[in-house]
């Protein structure tokens, strides 16, 4: 095993596939994986996306396993294994470790609130020594809108100064641009800024930043990827124009199960649908309308079902 | 075993000690439930203020195995055994109910925001199926303020109507009386309305309600009891003052490590200090200026040595 990279590029918060038991679906976790990977996007599994903190810590690590077992690379790996207590944050970030994957995206502990930055950094300096690894690169997950425990920049940045060749990146959720483009300018050494949704790719990467982790990648990888790729272009802003357009189309709904009505829709596998509580399907009128948006942009996901057999 | 009672009086959510390695400690554990239970309050175990989100499901489900298995009665314990990963709340539930539980305490899963009471009624039935034992009793745990996920009181009445053998209580931590009281003028039937704090112990009384889940119960259990059984006594408003005035010298702090220095102070155990990240201990000045406080007010911790040795 070579010690992984830092990532750049387009990465994506997996979703996650349920039985109708509300068990995780490994075989069709592994088909969206190797599609996702087929069209240059790399796998943030268990993130928010991903219905992650409706699993187990046990379901996830079976899950991860199992992808790294089909033959999925796990330097293309990035799962999501900040949990809210410490023991199930090592054993989740040690284990992705044991498996090689290319770094770990970790939330804060994200129940209790109005905690400090010394009580934030000691959560993740508990983790990285408990760890013990020196392969292991953090990607720090800020998402405020969600977890209501955000990461202020002072913070990240004593992390940073302490473990420079662990704490290698953040993904920003916070929907604020100005909070993306501050840690960019903080200039922190071959530091990974990757905007928590594609809307910010261009922007992103016009100020310096490393590319985005985007739910709507899990339908619309490859314009995704190529906007990544060709943000230089002339046409990079009738690019980010298009991806806007297509992203617009899934915003009035509640991303994760209006994600999973497209999986369902363009594969064929109406399985795709189910979500696990507290999240409900969407209802028969708005699969209707976000099918017809979709519809009228003439959108596909070419390439899905060849992933399924394959 | 008994089918369990509905729950009345008061409870604390039992503060965890820790081992300088963050382990948690069984020993100090037992001792503090059976000087609480010496004191005439039940045990309301891994609540908020245990810190039971920083443990894991593991731990948690190891120390109720301790507690029971040292002789404390489980008809005196009520659990916290909501998670956000559905698996985690049956598995925490189910072992409750295999030991004997008087009732559990359930949080609704508290990671995704804005989840609707459909997402959320689906969360606790699909708990209450999966376990399917007409022994259980759920007390539901409304916290917005820590959980930002809250119970509408329609909601509960769902619950109740599907559930009425099942879902006989609430905890109410919103800290907003018309809330509490606009659950107990519902009239749901023989539906146990615990005020989440001892400040509202007398108005809840007052009102219908069936008392309290206290933290500074874990430090000052008597005189909460106290009020509970004689909340009818002319002098019951004064016994609320004095309730109150012990309050607020906790509350300039954050409570858990507050009631953990106090703890240690009166045990005469300085390890009872020590709190899991994401939080911290108090400072020094912190902790002088809250043992100032009670000093002044002679306050005292009676039977909490004696409980240590028996």
């Amino acid at each position: 095993m070579s010690a992984p990279e830092r990532f750049s590029g387009v990465l994506t918060p997996v979703i996650t596939p349920f039985h109708e038991d509300l068990s995780p679906d490994p075989e069709r976790f592994i088909q969206q994986c190797r599609w996702m990977l087929s069209q240059n996007v790399g796998l943030s599994v268990f993130g928010t996306n991903s219905e992650a903190n409706s699993l187990t810590v046990e379901e996830k690590l079976d899950l991860l396993d199992r992808l790294i077992d089909a033959g999925i690379d796990p330097l293309k790996l990035m799962p999501g294994t900040g949990c809210c207590a410490l023991g199930d944050s090592v054993k989740m970030t040690a284990h992705a470790m044991k498996r090689g994957c290319g770094g770990v995206l970790m939330l804060p502990p994200f129940y209790y609130k109005g905690v400090s930055d010394d009580g934030l950094y000691r959560s993740f300096a508990e983790v990285i020594e408990r760890v013990g690894s020196a392969d292991l690169r953090i990607y720090l997950y800020h998402i405020p809108p969600v977890s209501q425990v955000g990461l202020s920049h002072d913070l990240i940045e004593r992390l940073v100064r302490a473990y420079p060749q662990t704490v290698v990146g953040v993904k920003d959720s916070s929907g604020d641009w100005a909070n993306t483009e501050g840690m960019i300018k903080r200039g922190w050494d071959d530091f990974r800024v990757l905007a928590g949704s594609e809307t910010f790719l261009l922007q992103n990467m016009r100020a310096g930043g490393a590319g985005c982790i985007s739910a709507t990648a899990n339908v619309n990888p490859a314009a995704i990827h190529e906007l990544y790729e060709k943000w230089r272009d002339p046409a990079a802003d009738d690019m980010q124009a298009a991806l806007d357009d297509i992203c617009g189309v899934f915003q009035p709904f509640p991303m994760i199960p209006a994600l999973k009505v497209a999986s369902a829709h363009y594969s064929g596998d109406a399985s795709w649908e189910t979500v696990r509580p507290p999240l409900m399907a969407l209802t028969a009128a708005q699969k209707a309308t976000l099918l017809d948006g979709l519809k009228q942009r003439n959108f596909d996901m070419p390439g899905l079902a060849e992933a399924a057999i394959s």
